[in-house]
């Protein structure tokens, strides 16, 4: 392979990279803002969201001027049972156009995501111009990036903007991003999305990844995007980061509804943002509405279990089982436990 | 006044300041790490600690490495009835001794705050050495520097370390706040403390006023600190950014327990921190024994008014007010309310 790339690491770059933002009174135009609160949100209810909560979320989206909407996965069925899940986890065009229409007289574009290992892209994912979906983002852990790029490749043939998401990046040796980095930027993939799946970056950390990322994509023509989880607090702060230094995918959730710690809330990031076209009316009607009654039933964000599990750089999944025990209230028992030798 | 500063405002010095902070194998030996729990915690219950909890507290901090613990207020007594509050609103050396004893066997430095205009400072603070008390902490607005410096020069000739904590400098012009630490870094306060009263600041104004701060201190010889509210899912983050800066003393709580939206909780800045003196488990231990039991009596912490109020570069108080009200669960009310026109 003899695709060279600049990454920067020295200073001249980052001035260069700093002086590149917006200023207090200009926007800029290629941000989009991407709503996860179903997609990441189902993972907490397995996707057992009622139609008219569905169709309000839609609509909220519109009304606030948010670019992209998630709707959930493109899931197998051979893996999932129906009967386990509401219609989001497979998100049949006849269940989609059912609860929200045709969506043709909206800016709003739709996405699903496609879970590498898990989706039966060829049998389930119709031809863009059989869809209402305009967007197929395709989620992979590193060692699967091979079989992400068939899904990339089948969904960009297919018509569909594209992305991947790559990730636990946390996780994953240098020498294997960079190398992941670099095929992907021979694919057709749009969008590049950085994702940090445990929570567990700090600030700088944001800043050294999205410059890797943003060089990848700068020499690929690609944008690059970033999902983040709230595990530390800095869900949003990560993300303000990333948008500062040229990252215009931002990925965020009505009241950070979202697995574990939740994600970058959404009306923090449309208060921050000075495009006209956001507005944060909708979106506190939605969680007035919609997402605060939704609290009594389902449980997600900042906790001291999910606070450790980040700063550990380990998957949540431990802290979701020790908030579901009897233990729940025994912190120092989950701190023992989680920092244990062997 | 012929005293010149360079405020840096170029990416020299910008550049110069980031390769300034530490790496991920290092630590900086000039951070401090100031426990507030019961001084912004008694804002919210009117300083009613039980002995018991203070106790525990104290030897919490001690047990993680904590430097220094607000106390509470020096207030008046003519201005603020005894009956109206616990103790630590006042922080009489009887109550004080009482309850923790005469701290001369451990490392940790006690503080109490001076509010400008509201305590009875050459009255209620003796000489260092008939106290336990190491610091005086002076707040003030910025129109209160003339008297707070009078507090300052009190409490140091007295014997104190001390701070100036000027308040709300999201809402004070540039102009007034470089005149206010120009007649500061004339003074023998040690450290000038950074405020962010409303949880208004982004990491970039953050930033720009961390150099202005530090630039101040550099020429003085002072300290910078720095005090956060959590209004913006931004306290622990901001407080991150400045560290990175070369700012020195962090203000944290329990929990971020504190006024409105809470401060940077402790648990988060201690697990970033690398000096192998600060110690996480009995942060935990306190949170799961005292602060968790709190939450069925106290609110604090984030919250969409709070959100809102910080976002408008406002006092919270109104996001408090409708919190106490039976409208709390209307955030359209309180938006439209915020956002109206006169």
């Amino acid at each position: 392979m003899e695709v060279k790339h600049n990454i920067p690491t020295g200073s001249l770059e980052l001035k260069e990279v700093i002086e590149k933002k917006g200023t207090k009174m200009t926007f800029r135009p290629d941000i989009k803002v991407m709503d996860c609160t179903l997609r990441d949100g189902g993972l907490i209810n397995n996707f057992r969201f009622s139609d008219q909560l569905v169709k309000s979320l839609y609509q909220a989206c519109i009304d606030s001027g948010v670019d992209y909407m998630e709707l959930g996965y493109k899931s197998s069925k051979k893996i999932f049972s129906i009967s386990d899940f509401g219609s989001l986890k497979f998100c049949s065009e006849e269940d989609i156009s059912r609860i929200i229409g045709d969506n043709i007289s909206s800016n709003l574009k739709l996405s699903v995501m496609a879970d590498t290992g898990r989706t039966d892209y060829h049998e389930d994912i119709p031809k863009k111009s059989e869809s209402i979906i305009d967007m197929i983002r395709v989620a992979a852990y590193a060692h699967q990036i091979p079989a992400a790029i068939e899904i990339i490749k089948d969904a960009h043939d297919k018509g569909y903007e594209t992305t991947i998401n790559i990730m636990a990046v946390s996780n994953v040796m240098e020498s294997e991003l960079n190398e992941a980095l670099e095929i992907l930027s021979l694919t057709e993939v749009n969008i590049i999305y950085l994702v940090d799946s445990f929570g567990a970056f700090y600030s700088e950390e944001i800043r050294d990844l999205a410059y890797k990322y943003l060089s990848y994509a700068r020499d690929a023509g690609k944008k690059i995007g970033i999902h983040t989880h709230n595990n530390q607090q800095l869900a949003y702060a990560n993300t303000l980061e990333a948008l500062i230094l040229g990252v215009s995918y931002l990925d965020a959730t009505f009241s950070g509804l979202g697995r574990g710690a939740g994600n970058c809330p959404i009306e923090l990031l449309l208060g921050f943002l000075k495009n006209p076209k956001y507005n944060l009316r909708p979106v506190l009607k939605f969680i007035q509405e919609y997402i605060n009654p939704l609290k009594e039933e389902l449980s997600w964000g900042f906790d001291i279990p999910y606070m450790l599990t980040g700063q550990l750089n380990v998957h949540p999944k431990s802290a979701m089982c020790f908030l579901d025990s009897n233990d729940k209230k025994n912190l120092i028992k989950f701190y023992d436990y989680l920092t244990e030798e062997g």
